[in-house]
């Protein structure tokens, strides 16, 4: 059980790009990486408009010199210090987040990057290898992973509890974009191929679905794949506000995933099924603290976290203990805490750590572009199987 | 509000062939049809084995003599009576129905059958043609839709209350065939394509799906689809006993459905959503009695049967009142009672009353069949898409 | 499992006074004993009104002549016939129950009766000598008791599976009676103490309640109670609208049962959770085919009706079969059946059959009137502690 | 919304008697003071064990010259300083809380106590006068209260949504304590009056349901109660670990709460249920991000955190937004905020924000103790009715 206890040999000195005043997910990476004493916010170019950034930096407790209007200016201010930042999340629209990495890992500094993570697999891998020569770690933010559950079903299914994995069913949709109107900045970038990249939602939220069936199923691989999707608002065509994929895997099983933004009114409907030949578990990060396990023939179970029948591995990352309910903020908090966990490893060279160490790097968001390649390669072949590639 | 008093001529006589004492199905026929007085149980051909089927159908209170060995039997024997039966229940395996349901329209009786109806579009035509020109009803037990709230649902997508239907997401799914045992006999006919025809769930629960979403949306046609299918236990290929089915709809639609009967553990999951560009409503068999609607930007609203709220077509098959739970074989014993009240008109020779009478006829089990050859057809051509015919 | 096969010597004649067609809870009556061919509607006195109940009762297949409009004229017109009534359903108002009972019995009529059974112990306890006398049966239509969940409940109890019991917790609440307008016939008399008698909600909706408890905890009696009742719509005093019950049970038991008509926008709050040292059970009559069983420090576990893993009791009163939905009239349905194998074999004179089989008949009756009477004593001492009597 | 941006005019120097490494409520405190940079943790009694007492804290990143092993060291220390803490947060067993609290006041540092707070209102009212006389703020964690929905029930019932209040259903209740090994540091002192004062599961749960009453009704009053507790386990008598209050209130609205630890099995049932005449409310901190919204004769309204429809109280204390649920630590860090703000407009003088600043401060703590005094009182007198005092 988390309590708070630090795990790394110092805090964190941390920057931000983007994640302003106005933002949607500035707070989500301030309140995961705030607690714990791990990180510790020294610096950020919070806003592209510079006196509200400012005014936003100071409030958050950056000192005034720190606030800068550009990443630029803060990759040149803070690196001609003694106590720079030693990493910085970019919390920016898609397009830019490759030229922001890059430019901070050019400068020497470690990067927390919002998903999905770049355009294309090729600049995941020139990242890569940028990283790799520069002993750096690039965390991507799939923020529902941290919740303990995730973590019990995959020690459930490495187990065998669940016996041979058939079926995977995910599901992340709600109903904001149901309507036309594009208008709100989160939005008009987001619908944009120029900003947003070659998908809508199965970037924006379809990537979690696939990042965390990672998680639980590391054994399994996709063989093929198909993806019809469709813009329900025919503005946001080519993107999509609305995408099934079916796949096939390595061993066997079929997946199913649907995303949409225009799934009027449904509120949480973030789901994951799992389907073995002996059970099943199904998860909701609406109903975080709870998982379904069911076997064939038995009754039906509703495993709370925190509690001790649960696998090691969940109850290492719970925060508040049973009966208490953990949101997405303790969730993200877990992700900040093992990417600087893998920071501090890399930078005492702690090679035989990062082995085996639980966090979403490079791989894990070029994985994620991955995915999305072959879904849009597949939409735009008429939803037609693909290969895996 | 239905509360048992007669609304046709006089109560059918009715007959069985099938549904005997070790078959599943056959109780929820008698529970269906024996209230509200409108049929009586008068002769059977319950079981292939004489003395076991007589001994049956007496404690059902037949009469010796009315308790037939075979449906050829009791053709013969009712054809020659007075008070022969006006119409038979056909609850027998597939490979049956087709043969069943011819004779005993030659023979001038009105047939109710089990789904999936037959095996071809080519055997509904020509029993639609036998049975218009006999002037006969055939029913086919499409249990499900008798819920009330099945035509709250109907009702509010008639009204716009959803504005244009963009999503339409069906699940029927158990994990009774998790294990590869088949020996049971209900199991072993459907997973024999001599006995059950081309497919195993999606004829047997998947044809429930579809009809109940013809009836909810009956301005919709299906342009082109998908089925995906597999046999995760070997022996019951070519058959399937899990399948993923994606329709693009006339309108611009989207559809996914998902049946399996190996989703271990998983208990009452027949749902369906219906998405428009205002609001979604969804609803499940397992809690019948609640409908969600959801429009966008308002709170979330659970409709429950019986309300003064509710549509006045859903209030008119309500039968237990609000608070009461109803369950499947009161949804049975509307789809009865229509059916009823179908042969009924057909009788007084009241065709009007036919032309807007909702029942699930020889029209519905025609398009359930069409479906599945459109989904095999798909199927077969390694999961591609097909134009619906 | 039920499937129609009838266990009794033969179909019963039966009657009903009241339960006609502006009545509320007739066709709950007719649902429940008209399936299974264990009951043949052949008279009845529906209505006061006598055309509007012999128009009523020819719908509901009544020959005209048996359609009276009295109880009288009932019992003078049957006890003169040779295929006259053998037992009828008394679904009148409260205050005429026992002058209609009795006259039933005397006329050596067995008798189905509402809830609550009559006004006083005194009454009851003269009907129960009257009967045993005429060697009649009295049945009592607690009509939620029929549910196969019910009986696992019982069942799980008397094995053990619960340790010592400690807390009893049960709810029976809507509110339908929120508003102030009393004026619809159904209202007005539950909440006149002429024609309801010394309760509206506590006997209209406690004695389920109270009767359900008797079934799950037949070992445990109450010895004191405290009846804190209220009339939040004034006029409805001294009945009233609202009322918690606290008692304490001979084994250290607690419990607490809250009713009420007032608690606005409940639906479907039936509610019974039985605390034990060991595990604890949860059922609704909303839901009533799942079944809650916690034991602490394990998954909490949903049993579903009709599966394997439940006890031989509850799987023996099953209609519908696991995946499918029991409603409130496959549980009228068995407490019909049960009381007809009751009077069945009151009629063979098989008393050994009567000492063992479960049904709600005069006994149950009666502890539900003398409940009552414990409440009412209590809350007229100001909501004060009442050795139970 | 809540975005992080400090709202007072510095951090404040934290300190924490008690919430070490083995306590259960330690984590909560920090987690919920460690966001928002409103609180730094610069110092710490947190272990009677010094060695352990003095790790625990350097992990958390305090100086290890400001590990103290007792309260007394720490204000000795603290108050020597210019850097001294402002606050400190007092985690220790019930019955250290009032002279902790008094030496601290005494000592010019603000206050935030556990509940229970002290163990008599005397006690109370002597702080109280104490923390005027000094000009220091003593907060309370009542710490549920920080869900935005909480406020949202607030806003509804001031607004007069509910129409008058007639029914406050109350339960918090869990199983942990069901067997009789008290032997657990945590049971241990919560199960013996000289450590826990006069009540378990009534104060040490109880007081959580009160309070949250107290901020949806602010203006109602208890006028009489009576309070029916049990001790299953015999050991802990004459404390309870199973208790139901009924409460009358000066609007003539009906009370009854449930607290119990011996609940067998059950997670997560906080619940509350506010019943007015023209709706009721329901929540529960086990899905804190939903409120249930019930109009008689309308479809259940379900409301979700951060929606644009609730209320403008609600939102501004949201800090996820809506789709991304808020857990417990959330509802913390804003009671730890909002009792800044109070420390904050203290520091300043400004009186005129104190008078409507909500937040848990003495006057909450003291009428929890309250709330229990007359608890016991009516519980010594035989679950007697008692007049409030």
């Amino acid at each position: 059980m988390i309590n708070g206890e630090r795990t790394t040999s110092r805090p964190l000195r941390w920057g931000m790009v983007g994640g302003g005043r106005t933002g949607q997910v500035g707070y989500k990476h301030r309140t995961g990486a705030l607690r714990d004493g791990t990180y510790q916010l020294v610096a950020g170019a919070f806003d592209l408009d510079a006196d509200r950034g400012r005014d936003f930096g100071v409030n958050l407790g950056v000192a005034e010199d720190r606030c800068y209007t550009t990443y630029q200016d803060l990759i040149a201010g803070e690196t001609g210090r003694e106590d720079g930042v030693d990493v910085v999340s970019v919390a920016t629209p898609n397009f830019t987040h490759f030229e922001i990495t890059k430019a901070l890992l050019n400068a020497g500094i470690h990067v927390i990057c919002e998903k999905p993570l770049f355009f294309t697999v090729a600049e995941c891998e020139e990242v890569a290898a940028l990283a790799a020569e520069k002993g750096l770690i690039v965390g991507v933010t799939y923020g529902f992973t941290g919740h303990p559950l995730v973590h019990q079903m995959a020690a459930m299914v490495a187990k065998g509890m669940l016996g041979d994995i058939r079926i995977v069913d995910m599901q992340y949709t709600h109903g904001f974009n149901a309507g036309d109107d594009d208008s709100a900045d989160a939005v008009k970038w987001r619908t944009n191929p120029a900003t947003a990249g070659a998908t809508f939602v199965l970037g924006d939220i379809g990537t979690h679905l696939y990042y965390l069936s990672e998680v639980v199923l590391p054994h399994m691989q996709i063989e093929k794949l198909l993806c019809d999707r469709k813009a329900f608002i025919p503005s946001r065509a080519p993107l999509e506000d609305h995408a099934t994929v079916l796949m096939h895997y390595d061993n066997g099983a079929r997946g199913r995933l649907w995303v949409s933004s225009v799934n009027a009114g449904n509120m949480g409907s973030q789901r994951y099924r799992f389907v073995g030949s002996k059970a099943s578990i199904e998860w909701s990060d609406s109903h975080p603290d709870q998982l379904i396990y069911q076997v064939q023939g038995e009754p039906e179970r509703i495993m709370h976290h925190g509690m001790p029948y649960l696998e090691a591995e969940s109850l290492a990352v719970d925060r508040m203990g049973a009966l208490h309910t953990e949101g997405l903020g303790d969730s993200w908090s877990n992700i900040y805490l093992w990417i600087a966990q893998a920071i501090d490893a890399k930078t005492r060279g702690d090679e035989d750590f990062l082995k085996t160490h639980h966090y979403p790097g490079i791989k894990a968001g070029t994985e994620g572009v991955r995915w999305l390649e072959n879904c849009v390669r597949s939409a735009d072949a008429g939803a037609a199987w693909v290969a895996y590639e």
